[in-house]
């Protein structure tokens, strides 16, 4: 089996305030294809320490990844230091500078001369095409071994490794096959859904199961080695199976999808349409429904009613009602749910109201108390939940539960 | 100024799943004794890249520091390789065995005989008591520097580094002081930033500049480092002038802070009110102004307008301006603020609409076109930005950017 180490750059990554994450999406992407990720380094801007340590990494492993430092500013360092390490020179390139002064223009602005050093290349390296910045990447074939230099950014380096180092990894890496499952589940923790899959992921030796925590969802992850890629599938397909119907639909998703993906997915089948109205949340919902491409076609309205009078206004909750139950109630989320369907003219709405913290909690309603409405054409209901957590934490989470428990619905609904 | 490295090791670190949380806890404990951290590994179960790194670390920093490895089992390995790396013997600890023996009767059980491995310290070391689990710390003194080795368990290795090792680091550190600032700039990128301000943090060299990108703005990192706290927070703040008065309004923030709490500081300090109106950013805004505390004091009203038909019933946009410029231009941009401000009565409204892509993008209008409008009782306005980037990140440019044009509009309007 071949070895990697990965290399961090970059001063930021020293810090206590950041780390480095990119190592583990890449540890992913190895492990998937049979490459065991042996030594990770995180190193600053710090020429001597980073040409040692990618001198070393080339002395022990296979494959050696840098990721960071491919800037312009004098700061960033890893081009010629990676250059050094090799023992090689760096190559201009003319058309990487005339593809930069495009990139520039097509900004609106003209190219700082600085960024000239980003057309430099060692010699010898493939470079690796940045579709979504300015620093290309390299990748250099050496005896027996491999050197992958990429930018920091995940969004640029991600698709960098998977467009054109990915498969010549794979091609190295001979014929291992590893299929990998994402289930997530929803309303439940994680002792509980242990305790109730635990007989029977055993059961499944060969399938390496984990039960992973996220701040809003249990994620339970199945990997299976096979030499035949149907045959890693199948195990996996039955198992996921089996824990689905012991843990009925708070699995929402059997492939990775997010909440609202699964919630867009469920309101395109059916061709129905779906309004919002937010309070503690303060569009997040909104947010996350109309985070998936194409959520136009079923996403209609919504409304972030934080101010009473805007609840009045825009959502024709009665001013009764708020007088009698208070902003955060049963009532008012109901209320809500109920005004913004007829408001929008949806299929479904739904809504919440509740204290995010950390003040205006009361002994009656501590922080944490959120009210989730809900409204179809036949009914209007809601739910109480008292979330732990802090004000951010207690909005994701009150934007899952609302999510859910829409996806619930819709599930109830058309079952019927 | 002295240099740490810091060493984790265990092979579930090396994980997709898992990463190292230690390392940036003990960062924020070594700087605030000026201690800088330069390098740091993450190595498995793996005697013998385990050696090289703590050989080379010692060779290039006079503080080492490794957590993990030091349980009772084949797999924990931390003990002998330090003992191996530094050239020294394991002394047996008769003690440390009774003290075991005594641990686990407690618990009510007999000490597995493996555990015996745990009284085995470094020759010379000090041993650093845990009162939270069965592995011993070692702290061992090598001419000009330091080695000290941690069992992996926050809640173990905290306390002991706390309470033994500190101290001892504290007055190897002499008495430097470190003070720390964040600036944030918007509109601008991280080599047009670089340009100007280099020449000001040039001439201070003893504070450590970083310029770093994030998603949507740059941040510029400055720290001092002085015997005196008050010389160190005057230097910082001489600098910080100066890089404000060459970057002018660009700089939102000199103390960290984020785009949407300076937004909040602005209106709360002068007394009025925003609503805001969103078609491609779903609700992304009003999320961010509502996520700092207390933002009911001026946030009044959000819209998601993602249909038509919900920017002429919400926002009265004309049916003309829609069919005449699209819903994607700077005539429906203000008019969607415009409407959002006379539905909320708010002081300003801001409004944002856009192709966020991937689909949607036409020669005219590619992806990534988005039109800001803004609106207060005096004028309308709007600007256009052509954001590069996928999806997610054109939504969060987006919002930064309506923001930072309201927070410029504020400036203004109130400066006159």
């Amino acid at each position: 089996m071949l070895s990697a180490e990965i290399i961090a750059v970059g001063s930021e990554l020293l810090t206590p305030l950041r780390t480095d994450t990119n190592s583990l999406w890449l540890t992913e992407k190895l492990n998937d294809i049979g490459i065991e990720v042996k030594l990770k380094t995180v190193v600053g801007d710090d020429e001597a320490r980073l040409e040692e340590a990618i001198r070393d990494a080339l002395k022990r492993s296979e494959i050696v990844i840098t990721t960071g430092g491919l800037g312009p500013t004098e700061d960033d360092v890893t081009r010629q230091v990676s250059a050094k390490a090799v023992e090689r020179d760096l190559v201009y390139h003319d058309e990487l500078e005339a593809e930069l002064r495009e990139r520039f223009k097509r900004w609106g602005r003209d190219m700082p001369e600085i960024n000239k050093r980003q057309a430099f290349v060692i010699d010898g390296a493939d470079v690796l095409p940045n579709p979504n910045g300015s620093a290309v990447g390299m990748f250099l074939p050496l005896v027996g071994k491999c050197l992958a230099v990429f930018p920091g950014p995940p969004r640029e380096m991600r698709p960098m490794f998977e467009d054109f180092v990915f498969p010549k990894l794979k091609v190295l890496a001979g014929d291992v096959l590893v299929k990998r499952r994402i289930l997530r589940v929803s309303g439940m923790g994680e002792s509980a859904v242990d305790e109730i899959i635990a007989p029977i992921y055993k059961s499944y030796p060969d399938v390496q199961t984990s039960i992973l925590f996220s701040r809003v969802e249990i994620e339970i992850h199945l990997i299976a080695r096979s030499p035949s890629s149907e045959e890693a599938a199948a195990v996996l397909t039955e198992l996921t199976e089996k824990i689905c119907s012991a843990l009925g639909p708070a699995v929402f998703a059997t492939n990775g999808e997010t909440m609202e993906e699964v919630v867009g997915s469920l309101l395109k089948a059916r061709g129905k349409t779906v309004s919002v109205a937010e309070s503690c949340t303060g569009g997040m919902i909104g947010m996350r429904l109309t985070e998936v491409s194409g959520s136009s076609a079923y996403f209609i309205e919504g409304s972030v009613v934080y101010s009473n009078e805007s609840k009045l206004r825009t959502l024709n909750v009665s001013e009764l009602t708020l007088r009698d139950h208070g902003a955060v109630s049963s009532e008012t989320a109901e209320a809500m749910a109920k005004g913004m369907r007829e408001r929008s003219g949806s299929d479904f709405a739904i809504s919440v109201t509740g204290i995010a913290g950390p003040d205006g909690g009361t002994e009656e309603k501590p922080v944490g108390t959120v009210f989730i409405g809900y409204s179809d054409p036949r009914r209007t209901r809601s739910m109480k939940f008292v979330f732990p957590g802090d004000r951010e934490l207690i909005r994701w989470r009150s934007s899952q539960a609302a999510l859910d428990y829409l996806r619930r619905q819709i599930l109830k609904e058309t079952s019927n």
